[in-house]
Parts: structure tokens; sequence; C-alpha cells
């Protein structure tokens, strides 16, 4: 019973938010939320007016921006027929979503398995491609994030993991890979060292033990890293080699997000399964979905498939990833993605000339990641890897700034990322990046001058 | 391209769903699904105008039954407001529900952290628990499901869990908890009998290792085992003295589906962490939550919780829940499943005169289940634990004839579950015990007569 009429709604809303919900990766006293009250386009809305320019998607998920109703529509129109029917059943809008996704998904990925979310999509890649193999290892990077269940979380080489080490499933092997702005000689030899380390990797753990090596179809969370040109294809061939899966994280880099359908495009090459999530509904509904290929999921005509949840193909759900998927393609998200990502970039380019503490932009289409540093001779960085609460004190203030100036994004360690729904405008862009340029200034004061 | 005008619309939906998606848990031949149209109260209607009245509720928990349109209204009001903010902002839903939550469930269980199904509440519980005590082990039964990811799978102690036994994680410990009607003992032995057995094993495995006992709040998809009157009040008593935390799983037995809130309300004990999910949005949209007690949450107070999931508490799937919490209010519906459940009671009594192959009926509220058999007073089952399909003959024969004649519902081995909406009214569970009565026919002629 705390209702009081003395506080504002933008409190009491809070308040009821602190006292009974609990807040993920963060100490749950002294949050400071925003209270959304609604959302249009790039924009999201508090209850006191203020606006705020949505500039990471949300979590890099709401590529159609938020608030189009279109989607309201497509769900309204399933939830007056039917909302749920148990996965054993089927309707008319899951088999057209299939139908539909084996359309835009390359080769003989043609057979849908839907999931909640990006950890249930990883979840069940992990499991098929043991199932499928008879192996057990699955081979994952370091700088990666697929999800927080046991099985994502183990696959992960995110410090997300360092706190439930002692909860780890076994047989999750991590790789490095380096990153081209960090590594000291030059990008051919980088490829080189990739893929000689991987191939090396693979034959101490025994490449017929590894059921699987899982990506992210390009790199999120953990700081967009490129993969250097060429390492994709080389990680399929030697997948090819030794009967390895390759399964490609799309959950983060697919959906037009970064110009393309999914980010392993870029590479010229063709997974095993597809993970998806985020970009699927854009965070309209929950879903996912693991793309399998024909290849494996002939396997299964004649054996069980050992793989489900409760909500697997929720009508809804499915009702808005097929509308979700229509507005891509009518309104040509995918397109402007690409085109909004090449402006992006050049604008870019001209911040680096004003802000000494930008010291790497990486950007593919719209998922981009400027990374800041104290020194770009030395590439000292603004904040390191999995930074401590002493060393964010810059990076805080800067974070601090853009919610102030009036924007939402993604601020993690030295790295503030730029990846706006994909509708963006290049004025929004503009308006976006004088926000950024504003908040820079203050790293800029903690970074050596030009 | 299987577009043909000869086909009928029913043909064309299936075999869309057939060569674009896979089917869990079967094999993706011979599947024969039911194309469901829409739903309305206790039924679904299919392609070709048949009617199916739904006596397990979807998969035990569309509790207000299918279609309700009131859903429908909460879920557009909030899409036109704002479908999908991170979880580090708030929303008016997302408080309220909090509240709404904390006010429902007994003690200091006041904490929600708000996940997308059973298994990701499960998932966070086990995290959580071992996060707070320090402590590596998790003990559950066997006889009971808990969900599919790496986590939730490696908790149950169900066959599905059988063909990934490879990919199992550590530290999960299974103990066995018999059932009275196959127990020779009689009810007060086997109270003590199972005390002492978790006693022993809690000390063959350490008290002082054992992070949580994870325990459905009554017992579903296994065979509605009823807890021994008394048992749950030891293992909480069991659970004070060495420190080890007690969570509940009412993902299937919450919301009403036994005549209370929660199943553990039949037991007078009050559980430390509460795993929600079905009957928390009737499966309207996915949904769950993780209940947490105050004495748990303050210790995240000024540390980092490290949970998290991209579309925890998704304010479109809050909004339903708080709709669908009105409703059990609104609409008596609790009240209804404990009245309708021993007006089932007293017609299965009915039934058991005429047919020779029920052996047992256990219910509690409208979460029941037939447990048929060869010969009554042997008890040899119709059909066996994780029964081979050799071993399924006459119950797939029951099966089909429940289908035949207008039902779905849940068949597994020897069980028949009888679980509808506890919107269910006498007449309905009038004509869906006649159905069934009429299936067992098939059954009798495998038993041995009265
Ligand atoms: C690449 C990638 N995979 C998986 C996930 C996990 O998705 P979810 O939070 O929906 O479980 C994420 C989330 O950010 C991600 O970025
Ligand atoms: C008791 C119980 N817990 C957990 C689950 C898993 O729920 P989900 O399928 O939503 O992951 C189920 C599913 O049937 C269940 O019955």
């Amino acid at each position: 019973m705390i209702e009081t009429k003395t506080i504002s709604e933008t409190k009491e809303i809070i308040q009821d938010n602190k006292d009974y919900t609990l807040f993920s990766w963060s100490k749950q006293k002294g949050t400071n939320p925003i209270a959304v009250k609604y959302g249009e386009g790039v924009y999201l809305y508090d209850y006191d007016g203020k606006r705020y320019i949505d500039f990471s998607s949300g979590l890099m998920n709401v590529n159609i921006g938020h608030g189009d109703q279109r989607i309201t529509a497509a769900v309204m129109k399933q939830m007056q027929e039917v909302s749920y029917v148990t996965p054993s059943c089927v309707t008319k809008v899951r088999g057209e979503l299939g139908k539909k996704l084996a359309e835009i998904c390359p080769g003989d990925l043609n057979k849908a398995f839907f999931t909640l979310c990006g950890a249930t999509s990883i979840e069940n890649a992990i499991k098929l491609a043991r199932l499928y193999t008879g192996r057990h290892k699955i081979l994952t990077r370091y700088q990666s994030y697929h999800g927080a269940s046991v099985g994502a979380i183990s696959a992960s080489g995110d410090p997300r993991r360092i706190p439930v080490d002692a909860q780890q499933a076994p047989n999750f092997v991590h790789f490095d890979l380096p990153y081209a702005y960090r590594y000291e000689h030059g990008e051919e030899a980088l490829l080189k060292d990739c893929v000689a380390q991987l191939e090396r990797i693979i034959a101490y753990e025994g490449p017929g033990n590894i059921a699987a090596i899982l990506l992210e179809g390009q790199s999120g969370s953990s700081g967009c890293f490129m993969y250097p040109d060429g390492y994709l294809k080389s990680v399929r061939q030697i997948c090819d080699k030794h009967g390895i899966l390759l399964i490609m994280d799309e959950v983060m880099s697919g959906f037009g997000r970064t110009g393309k359908w999914f980010g392993f495009q870029h590479h010229d090459i063709v997974p095993d399964m597809i993970a998806m999530a985020k970009g699927l509904t854009c965070g309209y509904l929950p879903f996912g979905c693991l793309m399998v290929s024909d290849k494996i999921a002939v396997k299964y005509d004649d054996a069980v498939l050992p793989l489900g949840l409760t909500y697997s193909a929720h009508p809804v759900s499915c009702a808005a990833a097929l509308e979700t998927l229509k507005i891509y393609e009518d309104d040509n998200l995918i397109e402007n993605a690409e085109a909004m990502g090449r402006y992006l970039d050049s604008r870019i380019e001209e911040l680096k000339q004003k802000h000494p503490c930008i010291g790497d932009w990486r950007n593919e289409g719209l998922l981009g990641c400027l990374e800041l540093v104290k020194n770009r001779k030395t590439k000292e960085p603004m904040a390191p890897f999995n930074a401590k609460p002493d060393e964010m004190v810059v990076m805080n203030k800067v974070a601090a700034k853009i919610k102030e100036l009036g924007m939402y994004t993604f601020v993690r360690w030295g790295y503030v990322f730029i990846a706006p729904p994909l509708i963006v405008t290049k004025e929004q862009i503009d308006e976006g990046l004088a926000i950024i340029s504003e908040a820079l200034k203050i790293a800029d004061e903690a970074a050596q001058p030009l």
C-alpha cells in the first residue's frame, strides 16, 4: 500500500517497479530507470513528457522502430481467432511464417523450430547439434554473448558468465579471436593467425569430439568486432572437413541490422543452423526461431525430435513475426539500413577529427560501436574489458550526459553503441550524433589531445 | 511453391507446417496435427468446422479458456502505448503486475523477476539459489518436469531428459518419491519413508552443498502424484534446518489449477521462490515469472543481480498477465475450479464402476489424471513409464478415439489427463467424460473384467 497523492505518477511507477520487481544485471538500489509511457518511431517518451531518441533500438532489437500499429493490427487479428494452441497442433500463421523464413534463408535452411528468445534458440541449436552429430563439444569465441540460461551462458564468452562460473555446463570450449584495432601485425596476418589457431584448437580438442562451432553472424554487444575478411569462409571449410556443424547466432545481427538479412551474408557462407530472435518480431512480442537445414531435419523424419517448449510456435508471436517481415520488405528497411549505415560511417569520420577520445569505429549497416580511448597512439582504453566501478568514472559521466540530453543507448565499458532502428533518417542520425558529440566532450577531457 | 488449387485449406495449412516447421517431441513424418482455426471457451475448432472440447487446457495452461477478448483488449491497449522497452526501463504495467503478484503470493514473496516461460523461470531460480547460498547442488524428484533448456532439463526427472543424458549440467541430484497407489505399506508409512529417505540423501550429499530443493507445487505431467499429507511441511522444516532454499515450481499447478492460487497452498507452507508461467497469461502470450522472497532479494540491493534476458518484463506480456489475474478474480474461476473439481471427482467415481481399466484417479482441483491398468488387483499398468511404441498399442487407440470423438487432451503412457479450463461447467464435464468413457471401452477390452 504505497499509494500517496503527493508523489508524481512517474515516481509512483518507478517506486512500484522497484518495490515489486527485480532489475537485470544491476544492483537493485540506486538504479534510475526511465519510465516509458509510449514509443513512436525512433523515439521513446517518459511520463514527464521527456523524449529520448533510441539509438540502440532497445537492445538492438526494435529494428522497425517503436509503435508501429501494423503489428498491433496483426496481433489483434490473430487473437480474435486463436491465441494459443499446443505445439502439436498447427495454425495457418505458423506454416506461413515457416515458409517465409525458408524463402529468406539461403541454401537448404528450410525448417523452422520456433522458440521464445535468443537463449532458447541457442539452447535448442546446441542440443540438436550434439544429438545430430553424436559429439559433445561446442566451440565458441570469447567476446560473444549467446544468452543467460545454463547452456547459452556456458556458450557465451562474455563477463556475464563470470559470476555463475561454478554453474557452467561442461563441454564448451572458448577460443580467442583478436580484433584488428588491437592486433599489431596487419589484417592479412590476423586472418592467417586466427585460422591457424582455430585449426590447432580443433586438433587439441579432437575434431571427432566437436559437434559445432557457434559464432555470432556479426559480433554485437561485445563490441562489434569484425571478422577478418575470409575468416568465416575458412571456418566453413574447416567445419566441412571435420563434419562439424556451423551455427550462426543471428539474434542481434539478423533481420537487416547489418544491411543484409543476416550478418553472415557479408561473408558468402551458408551455415547449418541459424539462431534468431530480436529482429524477428522487433521486440513487439517475445519470439525466437532456430532455422535448421534439410540435411539435419531429415534425420528426424523417423526419429523423435527431443526438443520442446510450451510456447513453441506461439500463434500470436508467429503473426507478429509475419507482419514484421512484411514491414521490412514493404518499407525497404534493409536497404535503408545499408544506406544509413554508410551515412553514419561518414559522419563518424567527421567526429573522429573533433574528438580525440574516439579510438575506433566498427560498424556494419547499423550495428556500430565507438571504442573510446585515453590515447589514440597507445590505444589505452577509456575503460577496460569488464571494467570495475572505479574504472567507469568517465564512461559513467558520458552515459549520464547522453541520457540527460535525451538519448537512450547502450554504453558498456569504453564502448558507445550506435544501432538505431532501421527506419532512421539522416536528420535523426545527425540529431543523435549531436548528442553523442556533446557527451564525448567529457571523454575528450580524459584523453590525450590530437 | 506447394500451392495447388485441388487441396483443401486444411491440407494446405498442414502441409506448410510440415514442410517448413519442426514438431516437438515427435517424429516429423506421420504426425497428424489438428489445424486450429479458432478457439472459444473450452472449445477449439479446426478448418473443417470440427469442434474439439479441450480437456487439457492446451498444455494445462489455458485456465481462463480460449478466445477471451478481454485479453485482446488489454494487449491492444498496451501495444498502442509501447510494446517493448528494455528491462532497464520501467513501465506502469510492470510495476502493477509485480504489486499484484506480491499481493497474491503468501509470506514475503514480494519481488518478481519476469521471464518468458517455465524453463526460463526455473533456470533463473536455480541460478539465484546457487548464487544466494554459495552452494552448488539442486535436489529434485524423479517423475517431475521443469523444462527443456540445459538447466531445466537437468533438473527434470522426466524421460524427456533421457535422449539428452550426455548433455546434462552437473550437480543435480534426483530422489525417488513413491506414490500411494503403488506403495504397499499404507499412507502413514509412505510419509515416514519419504521423509526419512530425503533426510538420508541430504546427509549423503552433504547438507552444506545443497542450494535448493526444487519441487512441483502439485505434480503435473508426470501423472499428478499427490504428496503424502504433511510431506511438504517436513521438506520445509528440513530446508530450514540446513539453510536449503525451497523452490516451488508452480508452472503447471499455479493460478487456480488445483482450486487455490498455488498448489503448495494445500500443504500450508511458504517457499522461498515460486517459478510461474502457463496460467500467468494462460498462453495468450508467452510469459513467466520467478517470485523471490524479500530475504533473498535484499542481498541484491547493493550487489549486482546477474540475471537477465532481452524480453524480461515484456510490457505486452505484463499487460496480458494483469488482465488474466483480473479475470481469475472477476469470474471467480478459482472457486469454480474447486467446485468443478469436486464434481469431476464424483463423476469419475461413477466411471470407475463401469470401467475395469481405471486403476487410479488422482486429482486436485482440475489437475487430474486417470491411470489405466490391465488388472485392478495386480495394478499391472496399461502402458508402463516411458512406454515403447509396441507397449502403446491400446493407449494409442484410446487416444485416437478421444480425438475422433472431438476431444483434445493429453494422453501419456497409461495416463489420460483431465484438466479442462477453470471456466468449465458441469454440462461440459459430462460432455467430456462421455467421450472419455466411450474411448475407455477400448481399454476395458484389454483389462481384466471387474
Ligand atoms: C548474439 C546474441 N545471442 C543471444 C542473445 C540472447 O538473447 P535473449 O536475451 O533473448 O535470450 C543475445 C542477447 O543480447 C545476443 O545478442
Ligand atoms: C511443472 C512444469 N515446470 C516447467 C515446465 C516448462 O515450461 P515451458 O515449457 O514453458 O518451458 C513445465 C511444462 O510443461 C511444467 O509442467
